[in-house]
């Protein structure tokens, strides 16, 4: 298809698109092409004003009383439940806080706590997870007396066995986007006897996520991805309801306490999600985090997930027209219901210039090495035309760059 | 002394405090007398204007590439120093992040793993600790095989033994505001081959701290009391030199690796400092921390020491002036070398609602369950007419407390 074509079907479909308006509710750069939201999301409006307000308002006249008055020490939980609305949790099931390494932490530790003491000591981590999760999981297992065996998260389901005692899986990887099975892994560990514990980091607010319905144990993610809550926003916890009275923190800090201001010395966890709390938390990253939640109101993660395959689809359509033969490759896979909300794109050597130019040329994706191209899509914010003006500059990068060599 | 006289006194005092100018560079109420910093500290001016800046311009505008142009990716470390001017520390050993339960938790099992195998696996917890101290390092005994006892802090030197690991002492009480002995507990725990993790967080920012010179092992602290960063600021971790390339952390996230970006599926920890970092730090309040930071520029710790135990003097010779005779009793040490910066009273039954009135005549302290009414007093911006004044509303609210009942 011709340039023209794409231009003019780009323009169609964001003439057609339900979630359009809601780009205006983010402060862009109209001149810059943003397809970096899968690492940090893109600033809403509403963030700013809130923020000035918690400084100036609760913090410089109320002071402390703001803990009470202004709702700040139960933000985790209202942010939490916030969140949760997003990611198919009922009320009470999620905190917000920490980062996801510390969640991580948590998350796999209770999980292991939760077998039967001894019988079950093997923790199982998605071989291409974000090396984070590795670190942690090998940690927590280190402290639990469990080993750790890296399996291929779509393996997961065959490799549990009697002495898996939990599996920590990416739900969606964050080099490649492919979207995991976590219905069918999540029956599968179960069945096994073994507890699960995803990483949302990369579909949280990209795509449906049912963690009530599909019976996740535990979930861990960052809020500063496709949630947009700003630099490294507090992360969250989700402890499935029939487990929090089970759940045991390696992390009990006083804010989990049943009665924190009783300043008990002895320990006495808090009933509910409260329970996944260590200590005092970030309040302005969290209520940046919290007024950055407000551009999610009235929208439909359905509507969200439609949007986001029809940007990668198209994406990699006018990557098919724009980039000369055989130059790049897909490593996201083609099939829907493998797919997250990026396209990463292997380039071979170079790839790191081709994206610091791609970026000099006014678009913004990121570079994994050493030959990933990453391009994130946040249908929240992000235009059919964006997609085209992508593909086509990519198109002349890599182009002038073959120029330059003959 | 008559009211007159020492109205007069404080007003002689306040002419004459050479860190008189620095209340200026906080947004205060002047109708309130606030001697709450040793819960959350005043808003320095500097905050709002610095953050405004980070949400538009470094998220907002330059995104993503603010990790590196806007140096959020080196902030922990960057502030870390900040802070260790602050509490004696030399450049790379301090990084601000996570919460001071998470830091606890780091500190404690990375001592613990310093020693012997086996051969010392008890864990000494100050008795009067602030609860989430104790929460945190009974977990971390617990995962790694020690045993937890309870001493006082002024008898750690006597208590250490042979199966001493480490001991977690608070600089000053929390409750009572005792100042513990830092230099001579350090040494004797060192004597007695046991590590030291120190809590500062009432002494940083209200009295000098010599880590580096006195040979502390290990401190952690928050930042929002007399640092003045913010609600739930970022907590900060010290690790002496001679012993980070020993530190083991528990939760050693990908910011602690020595080449994060390579995505290295083995973690190899980073060199220095920086080991102590875990995952994505939350900037926004870190960078408000970084703001809040700059009231220090120029100030010396001992003129803060200085003009504290002035203003705790002379508050306490107010309370005698003002309060009737056996109302109340103070809690915190007589001795200079033994008080923090605070001054604790304890009221008897309904000290809670004495606290309550207190603040509804503008004189704002803290009530600590179930007799104690705590008042901070911070050098940089309370005054010694902030003392008088409280100290005679307080006599108000007793005797009319005691008319009512009459």
């Amino acid at each position: 298809m011709s340039e023209a074509a794409l231009a003019e079907e780009a323009a169609a479909l964001d003439a057609a698109d339900g979630l359009a308006a809601k780009r205006a509710e983010f402060d862009l750069d109209d001149e810059v092409v943003y397809l970096d939201g899968n690492s940090l999301g893109a600033l809403p409006r509403g963030v700013a004003g809130r923020l000035s307000d918690v400084v100036g308002r609760e913090w410089g006249r109320l002071g402390i009383r703001s803990w009470e008055e202004s709702g700040w020490w139960t933000a985790p939980e209202r942010v939490g439940d916030r969140i949760g609305r997003l990611i198919g949790a009922a009320p009470g099931q999620v905190v917000a806080g920490d980062s996801t390494s510390v969640n991580v932490f948590k998350a796999v530790v209770a999980a292991v706590r939760l077998t039967d003491t001894g019988s079950r000591d093997e923790v199982l981590v998605d071989a291409a997870t974000f090396p984070t999760d590795g670190y942690i999981a090998r940690s927590a297992a280190r402290m639990t007396g469990c080993r750790i065996r890296a399996v291929d998260a779509a393996d997961m389901a065959r490799e549990a066995g009697p002495r898996t005692a939990v599996a920590l899986v990416n739900h969606v990887d964050y080099r490649t986007g492919r979207l995991h099975d976590l219905p069918g892994t999540t029956a599968a560990l179960r069945a096994a006897g073994a507890h699960t514990v995803w990483d949302l980091c990369h579909s949280a607010g990209a795509l449906p996520v049912r963690l009530d319905a599909d019976g996740a144990d535990f979930a861990v993610g960052c809020t500063y991805k496709y949630l947009n809550g700003g630099p490294g926003a507090p992360a969250f916890l989700y402890v499935r309801r029939a487990l929090q009275d089970r759940f045991d923190s390696p992390l009990p800090g006083w804010n989990s306490h049943a009665d924190p201001f009783a300043m008990d010395p002895a320990y006495a966890p808090a009933a509910g999600a409260v329970r996944g709390r260590v200590g005092t938390p970030e309040i302005l990253s969290l209520l940046a985090l919290d007024a950055a939640l407000d551009v999610w109101d009235g929208v439909g993660l359905a509507a969200v997930r439609a949007k986001s395959l029809a940007l990668t689809d198209f994406f990699l359509r006018c990557v098919e027209a724009y980039v000369p033969e055989g130059r790049v490759a897909s490593v996201t896979p083609e099939a829907h219901a493998e797919r997250g909300s990026q396209v990463s794109l292997r380039y071979g050597a170079g790839a790191g210039e081709v994206m610091a130019e791609l970026i000099r040329r006014g678009v913004v994706g990121d570079h994994r090495r050493p030959d990933v191209l990453r391009f994130g899509f946040t249908p929240l914010y992000t235009r059919f035309a964006d997609a085209e003006r992508a593909a086509r500059v990519l198109g002349e990068v890599i182009e002038a760059r073959e120029a330059a060599r003959r």
